[in-house]
């Protein structure tokens, strides 16, 4: 055990997604296990300068694997970006004996995290939790999972009302500047056309795809679209361009929003989030820090924070040949 | 046995709705068990116009009973509004000797199939299927419950989201003119605050109320708006509207859009429809027509069309009654 | 407000259904609302014995309304039984200055209850929560409706496999000596044959039945079959008893268990047990004693707890005949 | 493309997987995007010596992939393990000119085809399709993460009443041979002992863990019992034992069945058979066979079915240690 890690703090950050819950359960559990003592701050960063925390034992986190969102809350901190901000979490987490911290989030959190140790000298270990699944170092992030089966289940269902009724509908998804959401469970519910901002496919090849899946006798077609893409126009506007350059098509958006983020966490993302933060605990009891746990060819691995920012997810290419193939 | 019903149409028509498919499914079988011919029309009267039909046994409706949408879709026809339509749905009928029709939807179907009976002589029954539940004659309509259903767990995945970040979310739902799906659904994701069509509680009292509600220490809240609610403003200008009169919320909107009308039917709704149209095979063949069926006070009944028309289904004051209590 | 009722305490008793703290939360409520103090009890009536109790207060129940189970906890107490048991629950009523209980849970609950009334004049009202729906003077009980969902959808699954693979498959379900969720589950999951203790119809009649279904061209078939059948043989005895008796038939059993009693209670529910609690305090505020809420042709209703511990819930022979119309 | 090559062949065989569906549909599709015919046999091996098939295209599949179940039927054919039946297969293959087979399923489906590839040299490429995750050379078999998600949800249920009850639950999952089922719904679900038929840790071990998680406070638990535990004691006897070691322990035991079989897959089983079986068919086409194709390490990969009939998959040892940290 490092010297000087008898008590650690854990926090939620960014965007709150399925698995938090059990990821928080690990990590406090992990500490209960390893006899060291284990704090919980409220409010990401917020908490910590806010020296806004309370004790947590095995008891705290009990039965909340199974729940989405996020018990210690969830925020994004303009004060923790300036120097003052940090110094105050720092005073706060000396104050209240904290040695280290594991850190829940996405890249803004290991940004702050980063910047935090390098500053103050406090270890911090990062475990990426998002739905976007827009992280280096890990092929899945926690929450990512659950979103894509939330979005599949919402496009089944839109799926019935467009077959009986001969509609186009353009659902779109989250993902920030990413297209992991749109483009796995775009195969996942059979989409006919899928448009993620990594690959600006243009709105006639749009056009040509939608009249080669009519004339193939489709009657009803699913047009999914990232939050993020950059084909230059929103997805009422795309409805609208559509309806206006192709004949006789009976065009409907839906938004499918913040129910993405909610609902409770997948098998996976409940395993996932229990084995990053057991080893996020052991790396901080094993005296290192400012390190992302991820999941990387099937197993538990790490990388630095440095690299975890500075490099971009491999998007894979050949998803969209799939996709392409299996709307024929 | 009526003279001269030897074999019955049926079609689904208007928005479609979860259950559809089970009343189509009972339908048949009914026949089948009635030993009476049975025919399926496509798209609604716009089929029956078309003379786009097909023969039904007891197979073609295997394993739809637990699947949304309905086989036999769905569709508003601007044709059968014409007597020169539904002449010719009536020769089509004539043609096909189809006996009677079992019309599935809502009041637009029953509207048609009045004057459809009144002008052809062609014995109908209607069976409300909408998940709107606007049918006077009925406790509940086919889908009604379902969509309830989808409403609420849409809602809870948002209530994660909104309790981890200490936001207001309102979120849209369903119901054209009446805030049944609103104030149920409201109801059961114990909604802060609920707007409907039927109560035009102000903007005042709506500021009030979220202000109370924060006094009481609550950090998120939740505001369902039916979409046909008349306070004026749309749920974004509402949205708008609220951050602009109260400090400090973070509000969202969501507006759960098309995912209402699809999904699994409930075991609630499949044996709504089940019992149902059992029922209006039943009327057909013992002579009756221009009725619907319903399920009123636990038991299956029917009404006249004309009656379903000119009346409007009871909307429940108690209920926004419970909803403040309950939001306490 | 009747003099004397200024402390409410509640609790659940018997097996747990879901929507318990959704009443429970609406019992909470109701009395925030008419400024009446409440108390939660854990375990039942043991906790009334035990004086194991909690005050509760609009907080204690935030975000309770979507979940299972019940916060209190639920038991059956053998020393409830006795009327020294009852005498130390009347004693730690009054000395926690409780003047009425709000009862929720099944006959067993409700017998309690009276018994409590009579001997030591502490105002009990007793709501339905069960998923049996075996108690007189509603026509749902909570938790009910969820349990149809839970079973609807397990049947769902085994029909995945059981048309895959064209096999018999025997799903037992619960319901106690009622046959109410194997009768509408069965129909709602579209079973082939249902067995119910209300109605044996002799094993000939199954053989019969299967053979009829297989002659008719189905591969696969379900036969649902309620605990407490009567027909003189456990479901394993069941399926052997049929494979011996029919050739080529490949059967398989699976007993649904306590994935019936637990899982998010569906909106329905949601709202049964918000309405009967609100109504439950209200009754307890106006002096009114040994009543059960009811849902009653879809009113709000009362009945004495001696009529409904008197009377049995009418069985509806007409859902047999459904079945049998649809299984055709 | 392999000379040859115009019309492949599909079956799914062995037990049936969530996903088989869809890996179906993205055999036929990929085969219509290549411009080669596509026939599916059904029921396994037994259609191919039955000559029992369809022709199919992208129509045949249509909405397929959102459901449980093989729309090919599956079966356990024992004709086809005597040269006799291989040849009657290998003859009708010859005469419906199918020049290759893609064969969805376990192990047994890739022995019987290995050996068909060799006796009759007809190219056949394995796809992992089964819900045990008991195949070398994949990290994840279709069907698997569904199953998954389908023991979680439904222990999620039985966590309500064990809580609400205080009572200890075995609930015995699928798995046959393997623990992979047990030991990751078992750490999702949050159990609190997990046995699997890898690693017997004995029974004196199970009551000691009890009686310690008894003591940290705990008052219901969840024991996930393999249905290929070797420990000795099927799940009932075990029951009873740990009820006849241990003093006040109310015991339950629920079987899950065959409701892991079934159900609409996840997104990512879905996505995974889309991706397996576009790669199968490429294979064919390019020339290769007696090949299976897996996901290892996040990528598409194959390897000889020789090779993945030898070896067993690796079982993860540092789960199990997981699991004991978690359940502290």
């Amino acid at each position: 055990m490092a010297k000087g890690i008898n008590r650690i703090g854990v926090m939620t950050s960014g965007g709150d997604s399925p698995g938090m819950n059990a990821a928080i359960r690990a990590v406090v559990r992990a500490c209960a296990y390893y006899n060291t003592e284990c704090v919980g701050f409220y409010r990401g960063f917020q908490g910590m300068i806010d020296g806004d925390y309370e004790e947590m034992n095995a008891r705290s986190v009990r039965n909340i694997i199974s729940r989405g969102g996020t018990i210690l809350k969830s925020a994004r901190s303009k004060e923790f970006l300036t120097p003052e901000g940090r110094q105050k979490a720092a005073d706060n987490l000396r104050k209240a004996k904290v040695d280290a911290m594991v850190l829940i989030g996405g890249d803004g959190t290991f940004r702050g995290g980063k910047v935090f140790w390098e500053e103050h000298g406090i270890p911090v270990i990062g475990v990426p939790g998002t739905i976007d699944n827009d992280i280096y170092g890990t092929n899945f992030t926690i929450g990512y999972d659950t979103a894509l089966n939330t979005v599949v289940e919402a496009i089944d269902k839109i799926r019935d009302t467009a077959s009986s009724h001969n509609r186009l509908f353009f659902v779109e998804v989250m993902g920030r500047d990413a297209g992991f959401i749109a483009l796995n469970s775009g195969i996942g519910a059979g989409a006919e056309e899928i448009l993620i901002p990594e690959e600006d496919l243009g709105l006639d090849r749009l056009l040509e795809s939608l009249q080669k899946s009519r004339r193939s006798g489709k009657t009803s077609s699913i047009v999914v679209v990232s939050e993020g893409d950059k084909i230059g126009k929103n997805v009422f506007e795309l409805a609208e361009y559509v309806t206006n350059n192709l004949k006789d098509y009976d065009a409907r958006v839906t938004v499918l929003g913040h129910i993405q983020r909610g609902g409770n966490p997948s098998c996976f993302d409940r395993v996932l989030a229990s084995r990053l933060c057991v080893r996020a605990v052991e790396l901080l009891l094993d005296g290192q820090t400012a390190l992302m746990v991820g999941f990387v060819n099937n197993r538990i691995e790490s990388c630095s924070l440095e690299k975890a920012l500075k490099s971009k997810p491999d998007f894979n290419k050949d998803l969209l040949r799939i996709s392409d193939i299996l709307s024929t």
